[in-house]
């Protein structure tokens, strides 16, 4: 069974991320099986790699020139919440306790990787801190080696145009058993531990 | 960040088997940013499910009418090796331990799927045994409720019509450790033991 439409089909499946060959097989005859499926999948593939955006203000993902959140009058201008990828204003979103802007950095600092600053949006957010200063500047970047490196970055860069310069909390997430922790994050939620008289 | 079109292509990325809402929103930011690979994908999908065909004889993958295992006339004709998908074939062929034809259920008996043997290609195979009986029917079928069933139900529509009917060793698999093998597969592979002298 050489087919090589087939193998083109499986190979470009494996273009999706966390996809390799024995996956991209089944999901090949899966929408063999379901054609309908994946000609559907193949329009919206199409649409959306023609048709949607990037913000040109905060660089997040829309359908016009500027995001709904960007161009919605009713947030909080003095508050700018830096995050990594469009998915991390859709989780803060989600969460429903943001209502100030973002700025979208389109990754981390990471030189293991080959990923520079001048690969990310920095100089853009440098531009967009000098232009129109928020109040706070909220560093929502992952807690790892190359989220934190990102955020010592970009603080030393900006902390002389920014009044207040923050970053998310770390500690115990919701529902965590403290046994089931690792050390480190057992550690910080010691360190950072809040009064409560 | 609620683009109705991001949306839409996030919600066609979980047709496919295995990806939810999660693992949709990744895929889909990942092949924002390398939108040619998104492309490349929607036209390998769009091509796959116009052009690739099932075999008019084995009921596989082809790419004309008759896949190339078919229209092969080296292999064995007294045997036919009866799979639930084309990705087995692949499988047994990947072996290279057989050399005869196939046919291609389409899935196995599953009454609690609602999968009946009218949603199987069994009427065919039934035809193409009585037309052109082999001299030894494989059921290479998967070791699951599912797949015994199949297997026993082929067994007893067909064993008038066909002097020999086998079904793949249980047993073992290749680099298994017995202390992590379930007891299933250990009293299989011990009813089946093989005198080696």
């Amino acid at each position: 069974m050489s087919s090589p439409k087939f193998a083109e089909l499986t190979r470009a499946l494996t273009l999706l991320p966390g996809v390799g060959q024995k996956t991209a097989q089944r999901m090949a005859i899966h929408l063999l099986r379901r054609r309908e499926a994946g000609l559907l999948l193949s329009h919206a593939l199409n649409m959306g790699m023609l048709e949607i955006k990037e913000c040109t203000h905060c660089h997040g993902i829309a359908d016009d020139e500027m995001c709904d959140l960007c161009a919605d009058d009713g947030r909080d201008d003095g508050l700018l919440c830096v995050v990594e990828s469009a998915s991390d204003v859709m989780a803060i979103e989600q969460s429903g306790a943001y209502f100030g802007r973002y700025f979208v950095l389109g990754g981390s600092l990471s030189p293991i990787d080959g990923v520079g600053a001048e690969d990310l949006n920095i100089s853009k957010l440098q531009r967009r801190v000098q232009d129109n200063p928020p109040d706070e500047l909220i560093l929502a970047l992952s807690a790892t080696t190359s989220g934190q490196t990102t955020a010592f970055y970009i603080q030393s860069l900006l902390k002389n145009h920014v009044p207040c310069i923050s970053r998310l909390a770390q500690g115990v997430p919701m529902g965590g058993a403290l046994e089931y922790l690792d050390k480190l994050t057992v550690g910080q939620a010691l360190h950072y531990r809040v009064r409560e008289n």
